[in-house]
């Protein structure tokens, strides 16, 4: 992973005399920047499509596309030959697909993840078009009511190029095999659920995880922030100031069982190590 | 405005066997598309920019980009010169931004609206940068935590071409005067609230309103689908089949009472028409 860039929040901060901020303690595997990009490109389905625009000819062109990814995470689209960005690909397959989780209220929108998938748009061969179809319903079941339409074809975005963006100081060009390898996390559709179990019910296993597991002995609160199949993050605040705790499972969880057992280790263990 | 495709799900049922659908009964004025665009601009803030990439050259690459629309209806950009869609601006200005409604589960992402904003954007002016950070702040607080950075500048797009997809069967290119002038619906915030109340609670006065005055007098149900500063839109289920009925208040309604008045006058004006 590439950093180039600060994080806005916490410097004006610190600059501005408000909260502290200690340093992040990190034990442990974390989820890479493709399998976070492949996680976030199997929860989201409607990516906006870029494409070069026939007049004013060269200006890009953003319109919206739903897509399902294939086996081997190309975005598979289903598009009108009566739509702007079809003809555009027709003149130059040139393209790229950027994919974020929809704004939320009151939340800051560039501290949220996107990815750019980067390539070519062209049409699928018609000896995969059976294929290509199932792929793209699964990602936009709707379709099922025009896909079959004369004017509807399907169209495969060959990504030459990955751009992932985790938020404020995270971002990296992806390797392209580690893309197309890269698994989605098979717990992150469980991850809210939990985390929120997590902080309502588990408050004094949390601390005691931070105080005792993530080198924050002076913490005095301890917020669940993620969640993956990897481990779990929490936002510590004590005398040292609010930083991340990660704190490692065992191995990688799959399921909500697993979930459940893993961070009841998590808490045995903290308790173990007064 | 022009219609140059087919409503996908109405056409598919027509031929599938399917419910049948009514002739929609338009009475009175509509939004413009023009109207249309600046709502939904008013409304979502962060879009999505497409710029022409440096590697690989010639390549359209999208990101997120929070944004302000200025007086002149020019969407304004706060950027760092690390990130890759202000180098891209630098090399080539020539850019457009896709404004769109978040997504919402269950609903498919091709009915809803969206908007493209094509041009070139350039840095603003250095007499013009502190009214323009008003308008970038307005459009997105979050900026205020980075935006005085050395790193971040603030960017104007130019609009040139604008294109309007109100969903399935609405499109048009939208006249650049018509959408520098137009103004944002004023009870677009307030419509969710009005709709929600009219169905749970006036039911049977929608109803007499599509029967009396929405030339379906075949009527079984009606429910409010929409509505904006002209009007309300219904959907109209009966013998006929169901159906849009479009019905104009009597004069545009600028504030909540405003939009109360003028539904029980709709309300009024139906029982009275038996």
């Amino acid at each position: 992973m590439r950093t180039d860039h600060d994080v806005p929040s916490a410097s004006a901060s610190d600059s501005g005399g408000g909260p502290t901020f200690a340093a992040p303690v990190v034990e442990g595997r974390e989820p890479t920047d493709a399998e976070l990009a492949r996680t976030l490109a199997a929860e989201v389905t409607t990516g906006v499509l870029s494409t070069v625009a026939r007049n004013p000819v060269g200006t890009p062109f953003g319109s919206l596309a739903p897509f399902g990814l294939d086996g081997d995470a190309r975005p598979v689209l289903c598009i009108s030959e009566l739509a702007e960005h079809t003809r555009n690909l027709q003149a130059n397959p040139r393209s790229s697909l950027l994919v974020a989780r929809p704004a939320v209220a009151g939340v800051d929108p560039l501290a949220g993840a996107r990815l750019t998938l980067i390539g070519h748009t062209l049409p699928v061969p018609p000896a995969e078009v059976e294929a290509a179809k199932a792929v793209h319903l699964e990602g936009n079941p709707y379709a099922a009511g025009y896909i079959d339409y004369g004017d509807f074809s399907l169209w495969r975005l060959q990504v030459d190029v990955v751009r992932y963006v985790g938020g404020y100081g995270r971002m990296s060009w992806v390797d392209l095999d580690a893309w197309r390898s890269a698994e989605p996390d098979p717990v992150a559709p469980l991850a809210d659920g939990a985390i929120e179990h997590l902080n309502a019910d588990h408050a004094d296993a949390c601390l005691l995880m931070v105080q005792r597991l993530g080198g924050r002995p002076d913490a005095v609160s301890a917020e669940v922030t993620a969640l993956d199949r990897y481990g779990i993050d929490l936002l510590a605040t004590g005398s040292e100031g609010a930083g991340r705790v990660r704190l490692p499972f065992d191995e990688p969880v799959v399921t909500g069982p697993d979930i459940r057992a893993a961070t009841v280790a998590l808490a045995h263990r903290a308790r173990a190590a007064d």
